[in-house]
């Protein structure tokens, strides 16, 4: 493919670990790159990190990094992205941006390929990622979506600690060696880096992922309750989440509850399931096979099992859902959105 | 109370995890006890326990090992309870059994004392101690269906390693240490002994608890379900569980979606589980307290936080209900029913 055309791409926020992952896939996906432009904080500039062979070193990101940029994709904090993406959008590039800063905006489409890509011809510049944890929610949820009408979703999650970071993976580790050489845990980060209470995540279940609302509800229970309505473009539909962070480095697991709007029969659901885009059923419980944190963990697929029937409410079915939160439900679901627009074009 | 009734005790399953907590209890408790016979299979009988200051040898459980015994507390599994309690009630002794046994049998009470202590009197010889997971549930939910009635139960956990005792907890521990020091982790137990598959718990969530059953949920889900109508008296009730064995030693915790009768005010809610017997409110999002395994490890009350409106349905409330499994769970709730049953005498 000589005369394919060739991109100018950023990566905001290289250093961190959704930004790792970015590189690490633009890489392996031979997206069609002219020049890859890193940049991060002043802290993390002038590290250097390899790409096809040869190293980049990390700039600092300013307003004017962004000049002669095709596409630029952003994970570094929501501060970051409100404030860059702008200038961003004024030099011509098109920001996929993996922070809440432009998730709600109206104007901007919030893009889950498997599940809405034609929005992306609606963009004013900006696509937004979902969140991890509904990213990987509604790729599952989708083709029963389609095929039956979703009135209520209730979700509880089980998030893995790389969700908050580099350093929370550090935290957690770190704690779990304390805690069996028979130390006491040393909170530092979790649940929240910006609050002032910390708790052990080490051989814990912490009932709190970002900050409370005044609602009772955390900011991340309240990402996947609108996100999700976004997505699907579903105003109507009624969903309730509890995002619980849990001793694990790599993959989200969620225990959704979903009524649907019509009889199903669960066999058909699990064909529809296997039949999916980026979908992997994993069900068969007299082979104990059904999703693991620890399976799913570098792929890029979402897996979905313990798919039954609701016992005591015939139209309501309940699954087990697990996916990589660095790469579905962060890096590989902004590459795939950059992938389309590079076929778009 | 030199003239207060002494009984003599038999503890079957005395070398187990809650066997051993059970007899920490009774001696903290300053149990009325006669004479205290420690039972176990013939592995474990000649070990050596300490009790209010000496030694008592266990000894190998058989069908006379109940002659005079007033009350017997059984935890070494369904088959030897099946097995052993029919004789045991013919000596005369009341049992107080913790496995599933006799839980579902209609002659058996099935009990919780802060939700059917009345129940007690109803028993057969045989009164069953409800699941671990069940136990915390119903001991939060009880203030709140006497109030407003509850109408759905849709509930996840995430459960601790020390229900599927001590060698579990081993073998958690052991995977942490192989992971850790970037060694396979090699699963040899869980999620269920007698099964073939074994599946890492170390840094993973595992849905699968006790076995399937043929309606795609594990027996410790339908436990949940069976055994929740069966305490709160109300086949009516709709029960919906998803069960998962998540790397925690000590502490199930459980995500709650329940819906009620009628409309409520939260912070009434709040007062009812503050004035709760057993309970503690745990509720200060401002504060970012809220229930959590470290901190319910080793106590013998039911933690309940995370207290939210649910925002699709009014009617509906949101909880996060946290206990010590081999307490509250199991150990506690059988010493509280033995106490009972000595007051009544």
């Amino acid at each position: 493919m000589s005369n394919q055309k060739l991109f100018n791409i950023a990566v905001v926020g290289a250093t961190g670990a959704v930004g790792e992952q970015i590189i690490r896939l633009l890489d392996e996906r031979n997206f069609p790159i002219q020049e890859l432009k890193l940049l991060s904080s002043a802290r993390s500039a002038g590290t250097k990190i390899k790409f096809k062979g040869r190293d980049i070193t990390v700039e600092e990101a300013a307003p004017d990094s962004f000049k002669g940029i095709d596409i630029a994709l952003f994970s570094a904090g929501g501060s970051v992205s409100a404030e860059l993406i702008p200038h961003a959008v004024e030099h011509g590039a098109v920001c996929i941006d993996n922070t809440s800063a432009f998730r709600m905006d109206p104007e901007t489409p919030l893009v889950v390929p498997e599940v809405n890509i034609d929005k992306i011809n609606e963009h004013k510049g900006v696509i937004a990622n979902p969140n991890c944890s509904t990213i990987q929610m509604v790729a599952a949820l989708k083709p029963l979506y389609d095929r039956y009408g979703i009135s209520r979703i209730i979700v509880s999650t089980y998030q893995a600690v790389s969700g908050a970071g580099a350093r929370a993976i550090d935290e957690m580790l770190r704690q779990s060696k304390e805690v069996l050489g028979g130390r006491p845990a040393e909170p530092q980060i979790l649940p929240v880096g910006a609050l002032p209470v910390k708790h052990q995540i080490a051989f814990n279940a912490i009932p709190q992922i970002d900050k409370f609302t005044d609602n009772g509800f955390t900011y991340e229970e309240m990402k996947m309750i609108n996100e999700t309505k976004k997505i699907l473009g579903d105003e109507s539909l009624e969903v309730t989440a509890t995002c619980v962070r849990i001793p694990v480095v790599y993959g989200h697991s969620e225990s959704v509850y979903v009524e649907l709007n019509q009889d199903f029969d669960v066999e058909e659901v699990k064909r529809l399931l296997a039949d999916a885009p980026g979908i992997v059923l994993q069900d068969n419980p007299s082979e104990q096979q059904y999703p693991l944190a620890t399976d799913a963990a570098g792929k890029l697929e979402t897996f979905v099992g313990r798919i039954r029937r609701d016992l005591s409410n015939p139209r309501a079915l309940n699954l087990w859902i697990v996916s990589d939160n660095l790469l579905k439900g962060a890096a590989w679901n902004a590459v795939q959105i950059a992938e389309y627009i590079a076929i778009e074009q």
